[in-house]
């Protein structure tokens, strides 16, 4: 399928633009890469530049020059997963800035307003992501708000999204984007209910019954056996529409986002092929395909003259040697952040696009 | 001029690659700047990742996948600088390494040893950086002993220049490299003499004895104040013969490097335009052409859509605002250090083809 305002044919990966940028790659690379859909962090946003601000300079595809399409999180993941102190009521919940301590408050209406400012083309719902392990009850509790809250999310996200920042500019887009700016954006629901089928269920139905034009499928790779995640991730998928993109967040591993697109997810995110790649560790292929994770800053690798991976097509395996990077991440050059990172990032799109072209042939 | 051995016309810039690395851009947009000619660090690259690793790598040029030239000092200079405890005698220096404390020997010889292994196009002769302030007899003693140096350094490079890497390899460049696999590498002379006009001249004039291919001004910038530079380059250039490229180190801003080559300099290398930019610093000109420093993290620029200079050809210029740039700084991104250096070394390499151009017509 192709997602709602973007030339964006499904399945999807979405490198992770964490702060208004995919760190350590530049826009054109990631061009070339072929990304086509990133994801900013509402949270972070929020808190650095800031929402307002970005609204000012037009949106966050301008703010950061990057024409093609862009997801926001609902900021909720950060703001559960980066705040002890944090308090929830039925409202929303009040945290404070990892940044410096400061007071903030985010709710359903707030991070739909946050998500309009930066002109997210598609917004997530706020909902809590629900912590692991928790017991039956309290994934109970969690759920039922966050449905109430998917609700408030809706309500005024509809009521408010004309108001994108490209509305108050004339020339806000540069030529060659992929969205049109008359487009209105879309606003997703997000699956929670813990590792219980049930409430996976009952929350996959009742979102169903609000009618988004994408649901996510949240609160999964918190800690969870693999195979639990790949069991929440089947059975809800049979209680999502087909014809609307299904989007599982947060995940995952190479042979994860493959397996995870050959049972029917249309989009995934993930920051691993840039965290591991600023840690150091980037992916290969062995002879019969299987992912391998090589640590670069082996000694084994200190005179290999090879390219990452043999086979791999990227502009980093085309040039330089595992040796070349190896010395680069050991004498700590910001250089072998970029070059791991660019790496990576082919392997997951590339991955991605394999499986999308096999996927079509199948069908 | 063309440089020996590599298609460089001068006056020209090169920018520094330390530890096989110009820090935080990729090969490929250091091409695209129209870099020809990089810099090397010796001591560096002896200690991280070895000489012999990379000549066994196939040199300099194949570990680190760059086909155009690359020139390398010959150590002393951060042997002198980045070692308090060093001990000098008539043979070299013994010093430790700012890394992990271990003790190791520089001599001419084993300098020029290093150099070969790097695979170096244009080497320099192993010299006593003098200290300023040097009072003359300080300049005097530490001149002779730097002269001494030179004659064993060309008597050792000349014995051995022909071991480079690629002799025991077969593949050892890709396609397009600007060097020759045959050609020989050469050897530049230092001029030094402290800020002392008449021992500036006998170093000249006693190096061109020796008669180098090249020579270099060292010594310079080390904290003297700008007109004392600026004498002693106009006054060593007229001591120094113009058919032979004359090469001033370490230098400087962008009105000292276009100053410096309309006076007669033939190269120049600085870290400049990257550490500057790692640091927020960006170089920008006003209406009249003269050179604006910029310091990016100000709060004037947190909402400015411009470019850094309006009038530059830059693919950062092209594309980011100072907005962005600021943003990418204060949140500590690491784009933001490769987009500020991508954009400092294009303004350096512009000003330098712009002057190279002015020259040419004017010749």
């Amino acid at each position: 399928m192709t997602l709602p305002h973007a030339k964006v044919e499904t399945p999807v990966f979405m490198p992770v633009g964490t702060v208004a940028s995919v760190k350590a790659v530049p826009q054109h690379l990631l061009e070339e890469l072929g990304a086509r859909i990133i994801l900013g962090n509402t949270y972070h946003l929020y808190l650095r530049p800031g929402h307002e601000l970005i609204r000012r300079m037009g949106g966050l595809h301008r703010f950061m020059s990057w024409n093609r399409a862009i997801l926001t999180d609902s900021g909720g993941f950060q703001v559960f997963s980066l705040n002890e102190l944090r308090k929830v009521t039925e409202d929303g919940v009040q945290f404070r800035s990892h940044l410096d301590g400061g007071a903030h408050f985010f709710s359903p209406e707030h991070s739909m307003d946050v998500q309009i400012a930066l002109g997210s083309d598609i917004a997530m719902a706020f909902d809590e992501c629900t912590e692991y392990p928790a017991d039956y009850g309290r994934a109970r509790t969690s759920l039922d708000l966050t449905l109430r809250w998917a609700e408030r999310s809706k309500r005024h996200f509809e009521a408010h999204k004309h108001e994108r920042p490209w509305n108050q500019v004339t020339d806000h887009r540069a030529q060659g984007s992929d969205i049109s700016p008359d487009a209105m954006p879309s606003l997703f629901g997000i699956v929670q209910g813990g590792m219980y089928k049930d409430l996976r269920r009952e929350s996959a139905e009742r979102l169903v019954e609000m009618d988004f034009p994408g649901y996510a499928i949240g609160g999964l790779a918190v800690g969870e056996p693999r195979e639990v995640t790949r069991e929440m991730i089947a059975r809800t998928l049979e209680w999502l529409p087909k014809d609307k993109p299904r989007y599982v967040m947060g995940v995952g591993y190479p042979d994860e986002i493959e397996e995870y697109a050959k049972m029917g997810v249309d989009m995934m995110d993930c920051v691993l092929p840039t965290r591991a790649g600023r840690h150091g560790l980037v992916f290969a292929r062995d002879a019969d395909g299987n992912v391998v994770r090589m640590n670069i800053k082996r000694k084994e690798y200190a005179e290999d003259a090879g390219p990452i991976d043999a086979s791999c097509g990227c502009m980093v395996c085309a040039r330089y040697s595992r040796a070349y990077l190896r010395h680069l991440f050991v004498a700590g050059e910001p250089l072998g952040l970029t070059l791991n990172s660019l790496h990576n990032l082919h392997f997951y799109l590339a991955t991605m696009e394999r499986v999308r072209l096999e996927l079509e042939t199948a069908s």
